[in-house]
């Protein structure tokens, strides 16, 4: 049996978004509109913040879903699919050296 | 030819969390510590909540992007991998029933 | 009679910190301790940026009042007073020139 | 003589942001617009949560110090003033009895 993974995540949240019945978390969040999801990811990004710093391993496996799934409620909120994003890296994957040489002047 | 997805992008930050030759930016990244990529995570964060709130999907697909970069990285610093965020949220999405309660009590 | 300041809200937050009886908010805040202070400023901090960038004024004049109070009470968690802060905000100020230089290469 | 205060500090950031010449940092970010300031609010958060969280004194200090110069700064791109959040701040002041019961309940 596959193990599952972010892509079956995101097909989990594109199945409760188009659900009738009653609402999933997800379709209340979705509810609440792109600002109510954007405030979610900002406030998951800090509790992944925060247990990276306090070097807790078990809480930051869970944040890091948190923020996850809270990334992909958020690109649903304004129809972008995980395959864009995922298409955006592997762009900057393919020019990498000059990417990389671009980053490192950045920072 | 498959398409690039973001575990391709783990397994290149693995790769150049162990090559050695001139530093990357991701080695750059995680030579500077867990605290920095912390940081960093929680200043991408930032960005895609502002792309997400003025509603420009071309920006969001790139922040999100850096979003995802940056939030492996921090995990590659905290020596946890994808695939354990991944099974995180796996097992909740087995008891999602339940699970689902608990975060609408939650929130 | 004299306006209310951010002087007085750290005054407040003193008292209440101080005080017996019935837990207020912000003791309960302190009661949690430092971590989940820093983790409400960071939300409030969230919440300040998309009332910001949503071009609010009203939603924007609220959340920064949260996000000063949040604030203090961090910094109370943490043992640090507000004069300790306008301390160093005054010392940048007194060399506000080669500062000034030194921040514009920095950012 | 007397301290600096943040009362000062707003006094400063208006005639930086009146001031014409060599543009300041002050000024510069003011020219870059408000979703740029509200981008390097959000940075500074996240500094000093990460300081809060380590529990480094003067690292707390002087990110609390960043936080309130960029939401000062962040205030001005949005014609706010300090008084108008202290007022804001004041009014929940009065009605403290009763804000305090919502205020538990809300969180």
């Amino acid at each position: 049996m596959s193990r599952f993974t972010v892509h079956d995540l995101a097909a989990t949240i594109d199945a409760r978004a188009a659900s009738g019945g009653e609402a999933s978390y997800t379709r209340k969040l979705l509810d609440k509109g792109a600002e109510h999801c954007a405030k979610k990811l900002g406030e998951e990004a800090v509790e992944t913040v925060i247990a990276a710093v306090e070097n807790d391993r078990d809480h930051l496996i869970g944040e890091s879903a948190d923020l996850l799934f809270h990334l992909l409620v958020l690109l649903k909120s304004r129809g972008v699919t995980l395959e864009e994003v995922e298409a955006a890296l592997g762009q900057r994957q393919n020019m990498s050296g000059l990417e990389e040489k671009a980053s490192r002047k950045r920072d």
